[in-house]
């Protein structure tokens, strides 16, 4: 684990706490590496409850609510998906913010249109969210880290909303 | 990562593409680090679809398909809610292999009866499973990094069978 990941992971944990809030995570590219970060803090039990590691588009249908048209006509690695995966998992799991992450981490299944690095994340609550798109180097493991941290603190921004 | 783990890891994800079979994750205490292994491993997507990190009671009904019978009365971290999690898991992946981790990991939640470090850790194809009761020590992410580890021991070996 890194020190920063796990700092902000625990920021998270701290501040969804204070605030009686709840956070659940729907995670491709990433593996279940967010939900392994925030139940590394002691006390994540008070505000995490469910993650999801949805790793094929079927699981991502059927488990997350992502729309067959949305996975057809923009793709698993899309502004949309991320959009949906983090609403759906949210509604899920019945929490106040759902998280996402979807993305190539390489080193194989990259395209032109969609180079490996390139990853969406995602945020969303009941009245608003917000996704970003990064286009990361490094290795597998490397986009992973730098993917959960960025999540993490687009997570807190939507806190400070 | 520790290196011994992530190579039970790919070692797992080698056997089962080479056999043809897929695997599914259902985790508490290990909070998705069995996931965040597998997935750590190029290609891990031949094998793996699902996860689930389960860390609430509610959620281990709701997703796993634990009985509240078996929570009542034998509690989350036992050998009968090990099984059932990694059997409901097994099903709603539609995976060959359901693997399950239900523990205290510390550094609260402990009892007389189940101490911080007590783990039940199960896998479960269509033909049988098996669980094994870990007694283990460390501070909290060393009982879980342990716990991921023996998983995928037993996980190796249930391929064998």
């Amino acid at each position: 684990m890194r020190d920063e990941t796990l700092r902000l992971a625990a920021e998270l944990v701290r501040r969804l706490h204070s605030q009686g809030m709840t956070v659940s995570t729907a995670e491709s590219c990433t593996g279940g590496m967010a939900a392994r970060y925030l139940t590394a803090v002691p006390g994540a039990s008070n505000v995490f409850a469910l993650g999801v590691v949805a790793y094929a588009n079927r699981i991502k249908e059927q488990e997350l609510g992502v729309s067959p048209d949305t996975l057809a006509r923009d793709g698993a690695v899309s502004e949309p998906t991320a959009r949906e995966m983090a609403d759906g998992i949210r509604k899920k799991a019945g929490a106040f913010l759902g998280l996402s992450s979807t993305g190539i981490a390489g080193p194989g299944g990259g395209t032109p249109d969609t180079p490996v690095g390139t990853v969406y994340i995602a945020t969303r609550t009941e009245s608003g969210g917000s996704c970003e798109r990064l286009v990361l180097s490094g290795n597998r493991e490397e986009i992973r880290e730098e993917t959960t941290r960025r999540l993490f603190r687009l997570a807190l921004a939507a806190l400070r909303v």
